[in-house]
């Protein structure tokens, strides 16, 4: 019930809000561009020229509308709006084949959305593996009260990329046998990295090469320039294809205040974990020494590192320009050390003021992660479905009641109870499929996501689970498969963080619990690229007939078999 | 009047003929697959998993149902069946933009055509530079009572091939400033080609290097096996992105018998030119020695060439499988030699048979090819407009008269006039917009070409002109700029060739007949992909009040403001 009441409420300040809302109006050009992210030649997705895409910078209630031309050759594409909830506005999700129809060449499709509540975003292709190929950047949403005290702030977007092109990923890993893309070439900070080389090299005897680079190369990365005894807002958004990463700041600590845009219960770390998808705040207390510089390091965590730490520069102001930072860059911790990873997501508890979710569910939803096959192809699938998003938008599909579709029947629920998660699957055939799961308004839904096994070997892989439309509350974690009617009573019920992103960790559960209280059609998805590509994720339909047909923009709809539909209309 | 009637013969026939028509259905999937093109591992588009494409077999008169299944990932698709007039299906064309919006990844498109005459064609992307990716195969038409006796065929489908990729090529010549492409690195048959290597450098001592590829791999050469004493008609035709093709067999001559999939009156030469956009049908007599090997070369003419030529085997019956042809490749004529060039286009009369053009035309189009910039960007324009293909397929804007687009004015025609063709552009600068230009049904158009100095330096080069839904006849060729009033008396009325492609030469003139009998919306264009890419094309609308909308299928407007328009016509 304090659920419903804390919605409401929520409703109704926003609302209040939006009397003196401002209009963030952008007109965005997405083509292709030669560019050196890691000081090689590569091919980047930029949007108006820019590499990352430029950031959007609105005040919460603020109505945000995008006017996005594709300028590319033959490729379709869309923008996803990571964070932001989209309510009343489902339609402008921008998940191709969910939310809408890829934008074609040539052709203008205008965003146009309310950034609801404050909050560290970011935005990004999602369509393909076009993330992949660097069409992302920064979203921050600020508070019209910020609570948080500080006295200037950065933000950090972090990216993987690889010399090979997304095209010819996407065909590798559809192929069979799939050909693995391996790990990235390079790591980025704000779309800046080097290649196979370490800013560090002269403080190390790991027989690194030094890095060489000038001042203005795209490569070069960007000093983040401090002043002493000054508090400041570093504001991380990870949009990795694939890597889980760690941030440090050489002699500082870290004050985690803020996660995929919600307060947390701040606590201090010397390092954070961040996995793609997430977002957080730290609070970066500097120190009272005007001329040093220290290095932050970007590694990899969760997979066998074959990648460089990215690195960059915190410089005190007094700082010489020529000098370089005296002490080595925070080392990563072990890739494979999940204890310490589990106890970094434990850490997080909502700030005071939010309300406790809902005391039970009216749903247990299942999800089993399992990898797969199909005809010598290798894919992931969720309850023995691997996800294949069809041509037509589910949104129109489901609203126009295009029901007799065989591909909306949702996949079977109730997998897990009899599969060996340790071992790899007895059968490992699956079959493709659209993996909607629907749900009516207004009920309280758990999601257990339990890993497992994969094809080959004693292998089990981190899956950053995303939930577009909602944030849901970390409900725990925990080792090996679910037991029901045992696992339910260590949940945290009492201060779970809200979160859009959480990670699943190898052979393990992890749970979660939101209201379907926002008429849509969701993605809920592995955020790792090529995962997802592979077909891991699945749809939550929720209250789809709440939407009226006429609110839908046409343009939204215009593939796929609601095209012929909404031009037929005429002629019947 | 004559040629009225002649049209008129045309039609009947094959409305009778159609009574008995088979139907040619096919379902086709295209996707991108790893391939071996010239022993070096690329991307190609292939369908149904081959490249290059299933070769159409069929019949004068033959309806052709094509079930065309995207599977790319993000990228649209179409093809165009080359050759093919499509008299009654303009929407069948398979020109993006032009007759049809881009097929979405996951969608089917159906092609529905007649093949109302016989000929040797191809059929081709023709959306971005997906033709250079591999998107073509052949398409034969044969005739109900051929009229040519031989006693075997061949197909030998020619393109050229780089290792950049498409999407990489495409952003090159976009660039600012334009990166060129460079000479493809190799040359295929049948899309078998070898890189950097020659099959018969035993033969030679110009130290190139021995090809070795397994008799398997997808890049070792197709063999022709013949018998002695007998006629082989060699269909041949030139898919090229780029380059100017002469193709010789060593110790045969070739009688050149079709051109276009028109008849010619036949003649014979030691070798053929044949740029991208032609095909033809070549007779070639075999000797009575049943145990030789000859190499069949085809090689680089018309730009200085850096590619290997392309070698298959001409193999008699009773040669050892492991001998080897005793004699080296024809060499391929001189690369420059444009008098060579031009007395080889000069041969082409049509067969008997072929009434003559009207004596006279309605109208003089003349067409100046210029070579221009826009903000820094290389660009190529006719009339001083490079083409820029809207979202919005031109078929259907014309057709709803969506008139009042300004991208729908023509280009001013008179420019040639004060131009001086032998220098650099005195003002480079040049406008991106439709080249639009509009016919009335039933007159005769003559389209003069002129070609001109290019932005640097004292140079011209070659290009093969293609015009869709037509065949015109060839005129005549010139040196310099066309005199009106003069070079007219020079043109051949008697019994000028058949073609839908012809070449116009370095600093010269083509004048070309048509007349405009069939309603559409017609592409015409500079068959070489980067120059069209970089906007040398117009496009000729005829007659397109005389198509009835209801015929035009929806899916062909499925995109950009026709989309739009059919859309709201139900709400209106």
């Amino acid at each position: 019930m304090s659920v419903i009441v804390w919605w409401l409420v929520t409703v109704v300040l926003v609302a209040v809000h939006s009397a003196s809302a401002r209009v963030v109006e952008l007109e965005w050009e997405v083509e292709y561009k030669f560019w050196w992210p890691d000081c090689k030649e590569g091919i980047v997705m930029a949007i108006n020229g820019q590499f990352p895409g430029p950031t959007i910078d609105a005040v919460a209630g603020d109505i945000v509308i995008i006017h996005l031309t594709n300028k590319l050759s033959t490729e379709g594409v869309v923008i996803h709006w990571h964070g932001i909830r989209q309510r009343g506005t489902p339609w402008a999700d921008g998940a191709a084949g969910v939310t809408q129809c890829p934008i074609n060449p040539g052709e203008t499709f205008t965003y146009n959305f309310t950034v609801d509540k404050p909050g560290t975003h970011f935005y990004h292709g999602h369509y393909g593996m076009q993330r992949s190929a660097g069409l992302y950047g920064m979203m921050i949403v600020r508070s019209p009260k910020e609570k948080l005290r500080y006295d200037g702030e950065f933000n950090l977007l972090l990216s993987d990329w690889w010399h090979q092109s997304t095209h010819s990923q996407e065909l590798a890993l559809s192929s069979s046998p799939m050909r693995w893309i391996g790990e990235p070439q390079s790591l980025l900070i704000n779309g800046r990295g080097q290649f196979n080389c370490s800013q560090a090299a002269y403080l190390s005897n790991e027989g690194k090469r030094q890095c060489t680079f000038r001042k203005n190369d795209q490569c070069a990365p960007e000093t983040l320039r401090v002043k002493p005894n000054k508090v400041y807002r570093l504001r991380i958004a990870s949009t990795t294809a694939l890597a889980s990463l760690n941030l440090g700041v050489e002699g500082h600590k870290l004050e985690v205040v803020e996660a995929d845009g919600n307060y947390v219960k701040p606590f201090t770390v010397d390092d954070i974990d961040i996995y793609s998808g997430e977002t957080y705040s730290v609070l970066l207390r500097t120190h009272s020494f005007p001329t040093k510089k220290h290095f932050i390091s970007v590694g990899v965590r969760g997979r066998k590192p074959n990648t460089t730490q990215a690195l960059t520069v915190l410089s005190y102001v007094d700082a010489p320009e020529s000098s370089r930072p005296t002490l080595p860059p925070p080392v990563t911790p072990r890739w494979d050390d999940y204890n310490r990873s589990i106890s970094f997501s434990n850490k997080f508890f909502a700030a005071k003021g939010y309300p406790p979710p809902p005391k039970k569910s009216d749903e247990q939803l299942y999800l089993l992660n399992t990898q797969n096959l199909i005809d010598g192809h290798t894919k992931w699938a969720i309850n023995n479905v691997s996800l294949s998003v069809t041509a037509t938008p589910y949104i129109g599909a489901i609203r126009y009641g295009l029901n007799s579709l065989s591909y909306l029947k949702s996949p079977a629920k109730g997998l897990v109870e009899s599969y060996d998660i340790t071992k790899p699957p007895v059968n490992p055939t699956t079959v493709k499929s659209s993996g909607i799961y629907k749900f009516p308004m207004g009920i309280v839904v758990d999601v257990i996501l339990q890993n497992a096994n994969v094809l080959k070997g004693k292998i089990s892989e981190i899956h950053p689970w995303h939930l577009h439309g909602h944030d849901f509350w970390v409900l725990g974690y925990g080792d090996g498969k679910f037991r029901p009617g045992v696992d339910e009573k260590k949940y945290n019920l009492k201060n779970p963080p809200l979160r859009n992103t959480v990670a699943l960790y190898p052979f393990g559960w992890t749970a979660l619990r939101y209201v379907t209280d926002n008429p849509g059609v969701w993605f809920f998805h592995c955020h790792i690229e090529p995962h997802l590509h592979m077909g891991m994720g699945v749809v939550f339909a929720e209250g789809v007939d709440r939407i009226a047909k006429m609110d839908i923009p046409d343009e939204v709809l215009g593939c796929g078999l609601t095209r012929k539909w909404l031009m037929n209309r005429g002629r019947h």
